[in-house]
């Protein structure tokens, strides 16, 4: 039966703060605890919030809304503690790229520098790598751990790398669904409280964020970037976090791999004082940050030095090695690498004019990728840990007619004309150089 | 598997189509078939769909997409054809609001003056009534009539009144249960095409629309009502329906009567020459535009006077009478309407003040009604017959302290009080009366 409008106000209804958010109003903390927990427990289906979810990413929310959203979604599963173990725990986040690689390098450089990095990371989706997929090209290498067993790892070598487990943010698991499935994905608000949801349920004191903007990153345009940045930082520092945001470069794959047992290659280069430039440069930059919000440095000079110390002096290898061991993976490897998956075959795409590469379309290298088989569309799609890119060129350098600019390494040639032609089409070749080099670190905020 | 831009071009996803209209596009009529049959049929889940209608809701359909989406919406079910009965087929559709009950008595002046009316109406939801719900408080009427009954009665007595099938726009059906959950519901767009998709489907020639504005319709302010006017009037052109849009004022009830048994008491009033002269003025104007949209006059003046005389000469009560009949009721009520349904007590609303009546707040009326037992807030909800309110002033009358405003006529003292408060409220008293009279037939449109 209907109520008079007087007793209506004293019930909340899904439908009402529907209506509220689509005509622009402001939700208070409880009306979005109860939108987030109706909504994990089964109690608000998912069609009133796939609609609240459009209007949210149509009219907005405002920084104590989105202060809410994440709480609410971080309280909707269990928060680790992990007080037992001394020191402070730091995390990096990146927002995803193509060859982005610097978790498996930066993890055991801030643990050997005795901090605690207790890393709960996700799979590839679209265009981007997964640290989780990465690491499980390592033979043996088991991220499922359960909580008790992560903790475990942590206290015995200070880093464990896991995938999110059903205890942690279930609101987020389920959200993040059925954002995928209703295009209300790319809202820096909702980006902001999936990401952060997860992040802090981690236990952490401080977190550094490596958000990537270019043609290889969700965010393309780097105003996008910084506001994502900018708002991830204020909810962090909101809940009591260190936090700092590094706005870094992804108009070209990071490094000179890309898959999944090659990246893993590439990392242990760097932990052997190796590997290209630019993939040494952003870890060392990332490791010097945790380091000093994690207050083991005086300050991100120090932290560098200290991130280098690990790498010359072996330690950080010592601790990756120790790391991989713990979590059930083949160690060997670290000394042999050629015992990490390999594609049975390889095709090069060379230029097909002289000049000079003046950019990249690299989302593009992702996708060729992923339909090589090296990523997938659908969470439950299988991928190849074995087949990779390999990228001889990058932007500024000069090239030769038929010079190669990549080498595809493939198991199968279902798809190796598509991606042949996509990797092509994605270098842009000019008659000069671009006149400035694009700085890797573009901008850091927050700190 | 992750397919190329120009491979995933080729499919077409529910989920693109979100982004569109999300991001302000316009949607090709095979988009919008695409939406409308997946969904219909069970391939698009409810969650892709309400996504989709807080899209459009946000940002809107230009006038070719809402003829699409009518079209989908219509050709969802089944399109009645009437071409076995001779002679034009004509309809009216009101928007709904308090006390509205014209369609019982223009349907059998209509009839009864040559053409065919063949009515599928609604029930009451919310504050409003439904000309079902009245219908159904003549003993014995039956208002699920099956197509094959309906086309018979049709072809027998000129009218007929039924509800919505199965068979007829079941896209709507399933569409507006959706956005009734999903505030989604008050938007012109939509609200045109739900409307115009049911209409069409009776098989008609011209269309005749009501469109209420003030306190007790949907379309509070006049702008709103005639926008959605002129969308519904052009939706319907396009189809090509003769079409006109009245838009008629709802700033309080029409007539005295709002319920159900005593709202058809007051229609036989009208057809035996009686009644509220708002009630018949309007009734004769919805008529007249019937006749001349019908071809059945030359003009409306002439429909105005077929009108009266179908009434003055009894020929409309008397096809009242058989189309009662021949869906199952007792006709009896014709000539003793105290054979309808009779609320057994009565509780009378009088003013606290003198002056003059400057105002209602109508919807609350409506309301009033509901939680006597007289209304439904779910589709499901029972309603009582019997319940209803008496008004015994109009905006303008002179009213004395003491000297009843309203009578409620109840069954159950259990939501009494609230009811009376409400009653009380709603009407304005001021020191002196408006200084001007609030036309009833404001605009016409179309014509």
């Amino acid at each position: 039966m209907l109520r008079s409008r007087d007793t209506l106000r004293t019930r909340m209804r899904a439908v009402d703060l529907i209506r509220k958010k689509r005509d622009s109003g402001e939700h208070s903390r409880e009306e979005i605890d109860f939108l987030i927990s109706g909504y994990t427990h089964g109690e608000i289906p998912n069609y009133q919030m796939s609609a609240w979810l459009m209007a949210v990413w149509l009219r907005g929310m405002n920084r104590s809304e989105l202060a809410s959203l994440t709480e609410a979604m971080l309280y909707s599963g269990e928060v680790l503690n992990h007080s037992e173990i001394p020191g402070k725990k730091v995390d990096k986040h990146s927002t995803g790229g193509v060859g982005d690689k610097t978790s498996l390098i930066l993890a055991p450089i801030v643990a050997a520098g005795g901090l605690t990095v207790p890393m709960i990371s996700g799979r590839g989706l679209g265009h981007t790598g997964g640290t989780l997929d990465k690491l499980e090209s390592i033979p043996g290498f088991n991220v499922n751990l359960s909580l008790v067993e992560f903790r475990r790892v942590l206290r015995e070598c200070g880093m464990g790398l896991i995938g999110q487990t059903a205890e942690i943010a279930p609101a987020d698991k389920k959200i993040y669904a059925l954002r995928d499935a209703t295009s209300t994905v790319e809202n820096v608000g909702l980006i902001c409280a999936s990401i952060m949801s997860k992040k802090l349920a981690e236990g952490i004191d401080a977190l550094v964020l490596d958000v990537k903007t270019g043609s290889g990153a969700f965010m393309k345009r780097e105003e996008d970037a910084v506001q994502l940045a900018e708002v991830m930082v204020e909810t962090g520092k909101r809940m009591g976090k260190k936090m700092v945001a590094l706005i870094t470069d992804m108009e070209q794959p990071l490094g000179r791999a890309a898959g999944h047992s090659n990246e893993v290659a590439e990392c242990i280069d760097v932990l052997n004082g190796r590997g290209p430039a630019d993939v040494r440069e952003l870890s060392i930059e990332l490791s010097a940050w945790m380091f000093y919000l994690g207050e083991r440095t005086n300050n991100v000079d120090e932290g560098r030095r200290l991130a280098e110390t690990m790498i010359t002096t072996g330690q950080a290898r010592k601790k990756f090695r120790q790391g991989v061991r713990l979590q059930g993976g083949d160690e060997r490897v670290i000394d042999e690498p050629q015992l990490l998956p390999r594609a049975r075959m390889h095709s090069i795409v060379s230029s097909t004019t002289a000049g000079f590469v003046t950019g990249t379309d690299c989302e593009q290298f992702g996708v060729a990728l992923a339909i090589l088989g090296g990523g997938r569309e659908k969470k439950e799609d299988k991928i190849d840990h074995a087949v990779g890119l390999e990228f001889h060129k990058r932007i500024g350098d000069p090239v030769e007619k038929d010079e190669p600019l990549a080498t595809i390494h493939y198991n199968s040639d279902a798809r190796l004309a598509e991606a042949r032609t996509m990797i092509a089409a994605s270098y842009k070749i000019g008659e000069s150089a671009p006149r400035e080099k694009r700085p890797l670190i573009r901008r850091i905020l927050g700190a």
